[in-house]
């Protein structure tokens, strides 16, 4: 089924005759090979809440972070492959130090969020910061300005959209149609977290514990929930 | 019967034996699967209408941006890759502010458009903002200055024209030929709105609403509808 | 046919055995596909005409400019790619300004045409202002300086010749025997406007009106004809 | 079986259709090649343990540098390219060394290991240091700061875990789970010496001996055994 | 004949296993499509002498320059592309002029000759005066000076030697044999006129006219001839 | 055999599925053919002695350089192309020049030859100083520092090991493994020169003269040996 | 017999399995296309003769250099392409040149030589003196210093060695052999003359004249023979 593609696949960044970018959608390829990953918007603030697979009890769980924070106000949550997200994160932690220290007041969540995919269009360009090949990761990106709370969601294209709520990674099919059928713009940040993890719990294949899910929030300020707020999230399961 | 061809379009920039530059033909197939946009010129004021697809309940509307403001008389509607487009308005954005910085003055429809499409042209050249193979969209481009309103299209070769109307995207070519039929020089504003929207319901598989339609309007300044306003027109079909 | 060729005309500047560049040959095919421009020369100054080819009646007729100023004293005709006239022209104009403003006198024509071939022979070079690609256009240079009138003819292999009469695009073939029959040393500038005119309706499918031809002369100052003086000319038919 | 793959595997850094990087994968094979290096954390600091493959009488075994010191407080073992290694130690040895002279403290372990993988991650870029492949190595990477004693795990995509104890190379699959089996967190150090070497033993192909085998423990700072502390930590199996 | 070649005459620089560089062969293809030039040393001076391919009554004769001034004491005759012969001339140009800038005097005929095979040499080597590709054009370049009156003959590869007479382009075969029997070196400056333009008589297929020939003489300063100069040298024929 | 390698092995930098460099492993060939060099380290200091291959009478022994002097506490012998390893030593002997510039004292054996090995990973990298491909050379590195005397041994990956006594080149297998029979640590320098001599006389198909072989040690200090110093160790045999 | 080369041998510096660099073989083949030169060492100084193929009439043989000067104490006879050859020669002149001004005193003969093979073992590296292949040239560099008369020979792989006689060319194989059999240290200058000039006269196919021979000494000084010199010399014969 391929074959007739092969002409035009290999180029890192070529239209084939029906004016497709293949490598950018084989990157959206890897991102379905990822844990899932999901974002619920509220009134009160935006609630992250991520698969993280173990795959040995010899790692610390701690350290396989997939949900990071970018500034006081922004945090996302990535899936697909983590060494491209951390360039991401890194790059739109700088501009968004950068933003604070030209202007004096924390970047918008809409422009940061533009900065990770200005970076992300231009690979294959050869300059300094972008990569030779699309970035293999999708982000949801929390975040609290003066228009209130917003949740992003961008994939290796360089697109982005603005959400209510979303899922990625290799259950966002199943998740996202849960979603779907239980938001409503009026969920409390706690409805929101009860949402996500359960949504979470359907999609994995193990047991749900504080060590295979990571929860934040940003309302108003990112923060990355203890394993005992995350305990206390799955007990009202 | 794109076996002939194998051997040239591959190349980014390469002719083909019959002089033709397959990468951009095929940049231009990525716009027919686009969206579709239309623009109405009138001696008030030029009418930008865009059929937004909200593929999910989740996203948030507003975040479809498919109409954007380059400087306070310049818009434009765009269709195929969105993130293609954001970077030539970001580029048009800086040309033209740096032009008022630098003469006082705004600068022309035209010229703004010139600069878009110089960027548009130098694909595959290696340098700082040119990308390394053809913007995959189109532009339809709305202005007004001291030669009065004005509506440009631009296509992925760097090539524009001056148009009175001009659909672009999936639906364009049923569009031109409504807006042929229904165009004339003395349309109002008012009457441009209707046409522009009750073309682009006739080729949305959907029924028309503030969510899935955007319109906005050079009069002589850039102003992008309300839901209100969308509504409003919606309404007068 | 074109299989023996195959090793050789991707490459894009690259000599096959015979000593043949087949890029620049498909480039001058591309030529073929474009619209016919012809350009006469007198001893009061030189006229050019050319076929606008409007596809819709969407379109602006006065913004499809196939004849375009490049100093007060020369300007070209052009067919092929307009999008890479429009480089080579904005090119010549910055050559021209930039001369005038070094010597306090204007450039001779010969001196512009050998600027804009020098541009259109670097191409495949990665220098910031050459192309990836061979120009695919030829112009009509026509000029008036301190030697008189003079129009040049230029290809995309950046070769120029000068030149009595020419015509350049699709309709070329036939325009060129005619002008061969119709031309002599004589000819005043109303005539030479009556035999290009005349040489356009025979070559372009249409009816000929001031919608879709231009008519400009440099005599000795550029200028190109309102409506009213191309009805005028087709008037006179 | 690697048929259908040819198409992708090549390009350095290029997705194939079902979003995987050959290339990085492949790197991971030649670490697979590689001798086994196993690492154990515990509250009083981290054990590494390498196997050196002394393939002739004539090499000096001192000089087989399997473990490697970075900082005073950070040490790595690594298995692969060693001459890829090297190149990422002295990367890290540079990073540590300006952190500790701008900031006047040492460099923490996670911040260290972040500076390797961004360097792994940007091959194929032609940056200055970069490599034009993959690294292909994997490291251990043993450290203490002020969060304790801790224990990474980088491989050659640029990604890395933070782990309790972890195996490398061409013996890690029966390592890891015999690490798996015997690991707990209230280890002494002692213990963790005691562990890594006997599982060393199981599976390397050859007796034990301080000329085939290398300890070093990080508790708190980095120590390498002499010939004389690891016949005694062999004495103890 | 060619498919054993196909492996190696691509590679603009690249050694077949015979030791031959094919692309600069087929640059030399390129001259024998050339119109001829003929050039005769005499002890007062010397001869060029060339074909001009009218192929339309509507071109200038004079435009077509296929002699050209390199300085007072320098002029060439070209064969091949003739883009790239104004190229190479213009280099040589600015380097005798440079050269009588910084050491008040001419440049030897020999330097010029060879600062232009410098050029000529450096082919696809990216930098910014050379090509990417062999120049297609062989000159021959008479001179005069402290050494009294030379010719030297290029060729694609950057070779030259000095010659006492010489033909290039298609005619040059039966030229230089015509030209060998018929030096010698007592002629006259007028003997040598008459010798090169019955010999370019022979290998032209048409009847000589002052608009298919031009002539030149360096004795010891360049000078093209006029029309009338050139129907005296016709008229003793 | 080759066969199933071709995909990876033309690739500068490319690793194969199975994790390994070819373009690296052939290079290891390349050493494969080269003349026989062969190491010994003792407590007194390290003896290099290296065959020389005179294919003609016509050739200066003394030119056959396969024994070259780094500095006066380091030499090395090589084995493979000797360009490559002149441009190795050229870097090798301005590293150890700075280094006794910049900090007043010799730079030790172990620092040199990284240094060495730095240069030799970074082929294909395109920086000023790198190769396009591997170094097809070994070098055997004797030097005296504040640690005594020290043999080390480099391939075309830039690895490094540090050895007792080793061979390379043609005959390596088997000089190898009689010095494994006949070194100890006890061996006196003139014993040692009796065994490299005594080795490389069974692996060479001639007679063994001081035109064929070079003697070279390092105790403290370099010393390439004249041609009545070589003609007594082979006396001695 | 070059099928199963073809893998390897376009790449232009890359190793076959069998550790070869083919263009590097493939440029030694241009040598052997080329005319044979000859140099002799005597302790007076060194004898240089080429074959000057001089293939028509029109040709003027002094301007067929295939001996130049580098330094007034160094010269050099070629075989291959000239054009090369002229390149190494002006690199040479520059580095001597330099080295005179910088140490107020003459390069050696070893040194110069040294950075001819510096740069002919640079190719493919793409900065600003090397070429992109490998130079199609053998040199016989004869020179005097502190050290005596010396005489080294160069390839295309950037190696050298230094000789008392050597042939290079089409005819080095038999013109080898011979100066085997009469070269003898004790030769004197003269002795040397005839010996190169009848070595010379054996392998060329046509009576040897002062027009198709040149002869130069360094002893100690360069000196190019004179028509008459050189006709003395075949005198003697």
């Amino acid at each position: 089924m391929f074959l007739t593609r092969t002409e035009y696949d290999r180029g890192v960044n070529t239209f084939s005759p029906e004016g497709r970018l293949f490598q950018v959608e084989y990157a959206i390829e890897a991102i379905k090979l990822g844990s899932t990953a999901i974002g619920v918007k509220t009134k009160e603030g935006v609630v992250l809440a991520v698969e993280k697979r173990i795959t040995s009890t010899l790692l610390e769980p701690s350290s396989v972070e997939k949900i990071m924070e970018i500034d006081d106000h922004i945090g996302c949550a990535m899936s697909g492959l983590i060494a491209d997200a951390r360039t991401l994160v890194e790059h739109a932690r700088v501009e968004t130090q950068n933003h604070r220290f030209s202007y004096g007041e924390p970047m918008t969540v809409e422009s940061t969020t533009q900065a990770l995919c200005d970076l992300a269009l231009r690979f294959g360009e050869g300059d300094e910061e972008s990569m030779s090949r699309p970035f293999g990761v999708s982000l949801l990106i929390a975040g609290h300005d003066e228009n209130g709370p917003s949740l992003y969601y961008t994939d290796p294209s360089g697109t982005f959209w603005q959400c209510n709520a979303k899922a990625i990674g290799s259950g966002s099919e199943g998740a996202d149609s849960s979603l779907q059928e239980q938001f409503n713009k009026d969920l409390s940040l706690q409805e929101a977290e009860t949402i996500a993890v359960s949504i979470l719990k359907q999609v994995m294949e193990e047991k749900v514990t504080p060590n295979n899910v990571d929860i934040a929030k940003v309302a108003p300020a990112y923060h990355l929930y203890t394993p005992q707020e995350v305990e206390a999230v799955i007990a009202r399961l």
